[in-house]
């Protein structure tokens, strides 16, 4: 493979930083990418939205449309959950980001949210990825769960083919034979992207290992390694959230959590 | 799980056969689809698709929009693809079955395609799901190369739900670390639909070994443990295709594997 | 790799055939290798042994010494079962394979057992697989459940370059994310040894499906795609076993499956 | 599971300190053990020694025995390697750990090596961990690439029930479909285990990754998500060692790394 555009000496130079808002991915600033896995009411997403503020997130993300596994889960608030993220960026002043799940939803996604997920199940989805990489929008690309770092990075130039200048990657666990997680995350891959190509590469511990008690730890961890940032999924119950709720931190945890990142990026000469 | 539509033993007796044209999904009588990975031009296809007529296939196999992992490689003909899939309809009398890869082609594909394939990279796009299950034709949907037999139900509940009533599942090789094949065929999972499911489950050894040499014995292991049909690569000269030349059979090849199909189709009792 | 002895074309022409006793694996007839997981009493083994040889199994599997994944679960009769073992030959004539676990138990086993068998977990033990080489036994390798086939082969060759003359190979199911099995039985290995080497493949449903309504369809498909035997496990009730229960057939079950067996065996040309 | 010795909450209280000579494992600090895959010769052992004693280890590591995939790979340097390895020792003052390969070689092996380690490829060797659990000295067992991690603390069981009062575990990489790297090391073992267990958990990202140019990075995540340790390989011109050269850091690399180690642990609260 040459010539791509995702590749770390690239022609041309290195391009411009990747931007979403006031926030840049990549830098020496890690992000911080927290909220709920899914907007289930005004209250709800508003009280996670100022704790997550408070905590030191830079960007919010919450579902509105979800990919679910079964049809008989709930499938998300749809316009409805756009319209809460909107209000909650309105209210805190963090930039969103949302899932979009077909190419029909994408103008009803990219008018709301200020940067655009690509999920894990369509990750190998080359019309979304094309559509999305030509919607003028940043873009927030997670690994499919059965797709190698190769195959990542070549979902990655599909989006960059159609002039996208603002995408950002995120690991968030792989299938493997290992049961005592949900997912098992790959960090190997943080580093193996950072030598490969220029793009940032954030990590969702909360898919990643789907227990609660090991989103912390494994956030540490992936900062350690390289990582440009972390997405996690915040709760205040958990017990009662409507999908993922054991994977979710509470803002306490979150907070704590967020304390010790700090000093996680500073012994490798970043902040947070 | 239960009160799932995708269920052995579910309430209201079981549903009518599944068919495509004249073709019975599920019956006594196994289902060879067949043709090239992609439609590359006119002559390609009506060689190969009078070729596998001949030699028994009774559905016609054969890309135009194709999800290719590189955005460098061949796309595939894509609505020309669809006119020469629907001239070698016209030619051999075989329906035709080909894959969708967004909804916002899924009504051009439909008018043409007497079977909508899902693709493995979109098993678990839930929107693509729906709207294929809405779509009235018979849909074809292949398992995800980082998906559970269970998910894969459950997927097929996506299509359910909409009211499709002939839909036909297709094992394809699941990621592993194994190295000497492709992807690794999961055949378990061919008993194991039988017992939780009444849908038809048919088996893609070319793509599911990704190895010419493999593909007449693991489709002869396919029907012994009792799938449905096969779907198999053919082309006449498979070190010039554009797409997957090294799993392809040549119609001389798939001649004669078709031949020793029917023997093991007798052996336990079926008919092919 | 090349000047492996376990390649198919190697010079000095092909070895002669794999015997134990009056036994030939790999020759025209597939060998059928039954008998309980673990020997639990003369009574048990007894009657599985009668009716394993009447129902059509040439060789007799028990294990004496069990390789447990927790040192709390029964461990096997050890040296008493060895005698029953003996003396089961003694009753049905058939000869018999049995698991030896470390370089220490090796003469005991070879004293008893017609062939050695060293299992998944044993299969990257180096100094096993040379000792057992050298044995003068016949030995039985079964793949180990995280090792691609090339590593199966060259464990066969750590086998073989001690100078045993007689070595069969069984793929028994390789980790993967797949739930709904125990493991995933990977009958692609079969074809793939048959191409690269001249040994003798068997399979074992039992354990590579860890589903007892799973094994029949699955020994079928392992005749279908070239299987050399397969080896089942089987007991009387397996609900009171005490291993492996839910993965036996009921001698009656296993009746049955070998009768369907013979069908599939003679339909790809060979006899059983 | 319950009544395990491997417990965190376990009846008695806590387990003293795990100790090998004056090294403490599962303490505040931090353990470092390096030194070459493979002891090649008195002077590369001599000098790599020097080095990693320098640079901060504090335990040195070296093959004699080697498992090798391959008959035709070198397999070490056997007793003449142990003979080298207790002269390192003499000369840095550094404790020793080998791996045994056979119970034939325990006594051997434990007449020299301050701790002795079992192998990924022997870690359901049932018969080699009780022997190395009764033989009194300290043990060092690494994950089996395709164990999950409740199958490695069962192993670690079949040590502690044999009265072994000194056991470290070391996670070092699964088998999965990933191939950018050799194995994937999955640091999502190290908290669940911490979470389980008393046990000190290391990490090898050496073996884990593959790659010298991960084993950095990939030790940083591994003392950030809790690790009690890492087990690094060095050679001086990794380019022309015996075994394992493209995984292996310089001295050079190695002091760096410690370094910045250094760094990492102390933003988690220890010491190294």
């Amino acid at each position: 493979m040459s010539g791509m555009l995702f590749e770390k000496n690239r022609e041309g130079g290195p391009p411009p930083p990747v931007k979403v808002g006031p926030v840049t991915f990549g830098g020496n600033k890690i992000v911080v990418i927290a909220g709920p896995c899914t907007v289930e009411s005004r209250a709800q997403l508003m009280e996670i939205a100022c704790a997550v503020k408070e905590a030191g997130a830079s960007i919010l993300r919450g579902g509105a449309f979800k990919p679910r596994t079964s049809p008989t889960s709930f499938q998300g608030l749809q316009e409805e959950g756009l319209a809460l993220l909107a209000e909650a960026r309105e209210r805190t002043g963090l930039p969103i980001v949302t899932e979009v799940l077909d190419t029909s939803q994408l103008n009803e996604v990219a008018a709301v949210a200020d940067m655009i997920q690509i999920g894990s199940r369509n990750m190998c989805n080359s019309v979304l990825l094309r559509r999305a990489g030509a919607s003028g929008k940043p873009v927030f690309l997670k690994r499919g769960m059965g797709a190698t770092v190769n195959e990542f990075l070549l979902a990655a130039e599909y989006v960059l083919r159609e002039g996208c200048a603002a995408l950002a990657l995120c690991e968030r666990g792989i299938r493997s034979f290992e049961d005592s997680t949900r997912f098992t995350l790959d960090l190997n891959a943080v580093p193996v992207i950072k030598e490969r190509s220029w793009l940032p590469i954030l990590v969702d511990p909360s898919h990643g290992t789907g227990v609660a008690s090991l989103v912390a730890p494994m956030a540490r961890a992936a900062i350690a390694c390289g990582a440009d940032g972390i997405m996690v999924e915040v709760h205040p119950r958990p017990e009662t959230a409507l999908c993922d709720g054991n994977q979710c931190e509470t803002p306490e945890h979150f907070f704590e959590m967020v304390r010790s990142l700090k000093a996680v990026a500073e012994s490798v000469g970043r902040t947070l």
